[in-house]
């Protein structure tokens, strides 16, 4: 290990812990051969390590030997980063935590593979954890998240020319519920059914993930116009841009009334930057990003009342204090 | 069930079990939202349904209890059309069976994730079978063509403007070994472990499938010269048009000493129909496709004699009798 890992000034407590899935992560890349090894280490650097932070501070809730939660958080990590090196070569995203994309730099071909690699490479984590019932939920999140991400593509695949999506709030809850609450869910879970914990905490530990995910979600989409490009790591107002309808211009389409709009003439194909500034500028000025954190903070309030039925250790009010932090962190 | 399933005449004595196959794969695919089930229908249709026909014969050979083979046959059955999916989109193939790939059909995003998705489905299906073993060498195959895969895709990605490939027989087999012997090994590696046989038959049939998976493609790799499309269901010449080597080649260039001919102009760069076709024709004149088959038919005979080990019964006949068809097959 050369620099030490960066980490949000919370997880410090666990840091051995998660220098130790850093470790693992990069044991496991040592056995591939480049050019395929550079490609993997450029996806699994980075990012905020919400996802092994959660397995591990979870694992501690219930004092559980620590070895096979390293492995399920790396599974994880693994697992989260092969969605998104197919989802930014879907999108046509270029950047990504302040960093070329995967298929900016390779050719798209060796992009999906790298991805179905690390998918390979999660399952074989997953099956040294030996536990059937761990492996059921692991497959499902795959099947859950591509058929929700094929849905999203169709729809907007027609980019500038085909009709504006309807501004539907089901159809945004039920996005970022396949796309980000069930693999926080999912993570909770499995690490709770390897702690061989009761049933009803398990069923906690998954609500917790599950709200967790979606106030996480919807702070990413607040973010990508509350903040600029140099904090997000890519430039704002990404999502208005691909034609994504999210929780903050519902709350401003909600506010205008049918009127013809700034978020209405983007949506309706008007994607050159004045167009898309001016409503960014108009989202902003609504109110519509409060009210939309004001919904995220009631699912982090939800998640909080999941976890109070665990035991009340150290680790326990970290995840407290993480769900809080996703709430208020500005990148 | 409407049509029946078309089976080669050897595969006749297997019907039902292999209608069965079909019926689960159809049932997995019903909880599948359109457009997706369309799309995967569409991948999963045709083939010769040589995998799931192995699982099964093999299953017979121990007469264990068939339904987890039925199980362990769709799964392997889906990982291999996921891996078509993702390596026509990546080579850019066109045609496979006779039908346009996915990605002809479909926005080349969509098909990312419908490959990722059977990914899912089949991991789903192996999670079913409880076997860590067996999931094991499922998430190894995965790694194994993954890798193999981007190398050849970084080293012909240039297309007509990069330095041909030079002429390598262990590259070769390297690469077919990888993409398609491992995935027969592990089919019957999978079906061998589950039916609880002894670490030396399991050895057998791995073996078996190993030897039987390089016959295969060196007679697929024969047949892209010695077949039309009409039979082959796609444009014959396709590998070198993409500048692949393939053992023919190999035995042709061999026989050629070096001199300048009609393989070493395609392999240069000169992809026209002419250049190609001339191609095809010196190949197919210099007695390298018999070479080729002739080296398959040895792969073939191991694959005989790794099989004489297990109990001789009358699917341990049909086994044998189909690897003598995968070598005299036409198309």
């Amino acid at each position: 290990m050369t620099t030490p890992l960066p980490l949000i000034p919370l997880l410090e407590p666990i840091r051995p812990q998660m220098e130790q899935v850093r470790r693992l992560l990069h044991e496991a890349l040592t056995q591939v051969q480049e050019p395929l090894r550079a490609m993997l280490r450029h996806s699994l650097d980075g990012g905020k390590q919400l996802r092994p932070a959660l397995v591990i501070l979870t694992g501690q809730v219930f004092d559980a030997p620590p070895a096979a939660f390293h492995r399920l958080a790396v599974a994880v990590d693994m697992l989260h980063a092969a969605t998104l090196i197919h989802d930014d070569l879907v999108d046509g995203s270029t950047l990504r935590r302040g960093r070329e994309t995967l298929h900016v730099i390779w050719p798209a071909g060796a992009t999906v593979l790298a991805g179905d690699y690390l998918l390979g490479e999660a399952t074989a984590l997953i099956a040294e954890l030996e536990s059937p019932r761990v492996l059921k939920v692991f497959a499902g999140i795959l099947r859950t998240m591509c058929s929700a991400e094929i849905k999203r593509v169709l729809a907007t695949n027609g980019g500038a020319n085909t009709p504006p999506p309807a501004p539907d709030r089901e159809d945004y809850y039920r996005n970022i519920e396949a796309k980000t609450a069930s693999l926080f869910a999912a993570t909770l879970e499995m690490t709770a059914i390897l702690a061989g914990v009761e049933e009803r905490q398990i069923e906690a530990l998954r609500r917790f993930g599950w709200e967790l995910g979606i106030a996480f979600q919807i702070v990413d989409d607040v973010l990508d116009f509350a903040s600029d490009a140099a904090r997000l790591g890519k430039p704002a107002g990404s999502d208005l841009r691909q034609g994504l309808i999210t929780l903050p211009v519902l709350y401003y389409l909600e506010g205008a009334a049918d009127q013809p709009n700034a978020v209405s003439a983007v949506l309706a194909g008007r994607r050159d930057e004045a167009h898309v500034r001016a409503a960014i500028e108009a989202v902003c000025a609504s109110g519509a990003l409060e009210a939309a954190l004001a919904e995220a903070r009631d699912h982090t309030q939800r998640g909080h009342a999941a976890l109070a039925s665990l035991p009340d250790t150290p680790p326990r009010q970290i995840l407290h204090a993480l769900a809080d932090y996703l709430i208020d962190r500005n990148h």
